[in-house]
């Protein structure tokens, strides 16, 4: 099976198709063994398995992730990520303390019971120049080419601190937009304590501790932000801007 | 434990406070057993006790449910669901047969490979009249007094044939809103078959489904379809329209 990101589609009574955006089950394990499935935009994928590793604390750095492979089934994508026998057995010590719980990734309740046992160290945010959340906000719609064909594709940039936006992905649900972003980061080696993570979508708790595992201090979002995501910004050190929308933004944390 | 709705709080160089949308964790629980945990803004959760329970198929109908409770715990709020033993025992056999599976309520997968054990009888979608939709998208807005006053909410309302907003109801979660717009519905008694679901959110497949799940034949969003949700509305005979912006609007099943 090959899965696109868009699919070509008619709508009814129209007189041409449309791209609509597609999300399929990924499934992603570790060293053969299943961690978690999640719906996501089939593209990027192999960032999005570095992004939502690192995230989770599958793996500390890219060193230990020897081996990413994109194999498609019949109704999903399985991600195999191969990990240092090392990382293997800190990862297997650590599911055994959470045996008994339920949880598949995107519930924000286990991950906030476990925010504790994932404590990043706090970064210090760069200090942004005059108008650079303007100058990445104005960038954004062009760095999403997927979402200007068929809308509804969050997405997620890293900028520097004049707001420059160096590099950016997209997703059905912001949470992978994140991880793919941070993903592709982290394979090209570059230094997160330099720029921000902007996001097109509200600031949940979940996009402010992704932020943090990344290593980077900055994260501005263009909605709202959640009580939970300025306690977690707060927590954590985070310095978090929400309502980032042309000539204003509203710093939370 | 009292949990408001909306927070006070002094953004970072601010001179006054802002209001900031509250999410804590929602237990369901039924009969006594921990059924499900939802992060929700914390309102009119009677409703969405009930929307969820319909949708999840723990009762089939208002009168199976016995009674419900909501009780503040330290760091969330439980709901305490009763239903009949007939209803309990059904319930008890169903997770009998999904042992095994991990997944928490919010996970697209588990709920994508459930569909087809709980598929809701096709409801004829109403006529709309001219003008419908575009009426109901012009009413949604002073429908959602919480987010007028922290933004980030999104919104789910029950509209009549000709577009006439009946009912709407908020959460920071749009699965969470609707779910508190059927309970409503059902705690009413309401016909849901002569009318319509506006969303201001995105159409998602869990949108879809849980609009036929409440017998409710036509989901209205505001933004983009996924294809996924496409798939659900035509497999489940639900009449889908997205993007449903001021003067347009597309139908996809």
């Amino acid at each position: 099976m090959h899965f696109p990101p868009l699919l070509h589609l008619r709508p009814h009574g129209a007189a041409a198709d449309e791209e609509v955006a597609v999300e399929v089950p990924v499934a992603l394990t570790v060293n053969g063994i299943s961690q978690a499935v999640m719906l996501a935009t089939p593209s990027d994928l192999e960032d999005f398995a570095v992004g939502f590793g690192l995230s989770e604390g599958w793996f500390t750095s890219r060193q230990e992730l020897l081996d990413i492979e994109a194999l498609p089934q019949a109704d999903g994508i399985e991600l195999a990520l191969t990990v240092t026998a090392a990382c293997e057995q800190r990862l297997k010590s650590r599911r055994r303390t959470l045996a008994g719980r339920t949880g598949c990734g995107l519930c924000g309740v286990e991950s906030l019971a476990e925010l504790g046992s994932r404590r990043p160290a706090v970064v210090t945010a760069p200090a942004l120049q005059p108008g650079a959340l303007d100058r990445a906000l104005a960038a954004l719609p062009p760095a999403q080419p997927l979402n200007a064909r068929c809308g509804g594709l969050h997405g997620a940039a890293w900028c520097s601190s004049s707001g420059e936006l160096l590099l950016a992905r997209e997703d059905i649900g912001r949470h992978n937009a994140l991880d793919k972003l941070t993903g592709a980061l982290a394979r090209q080696g570059a230094d997160p304590r330099g720029g921000f993570v902007l996001m097109s979508s509200r600031a949940s708790f979940e996009l402010v501790h992704k932020t943090a595992m990344a290593g980077a201090g900055l994260l501005a979002c263009m909605s709202a932000p959640s009580s939970l995501a300025i306690a977690t910004a707060r927590d954590l050190g985070v310095q978090l801007w929400a309502f980032v929308r042309e000539g204003r933004a509203t710093r939370y944390a």
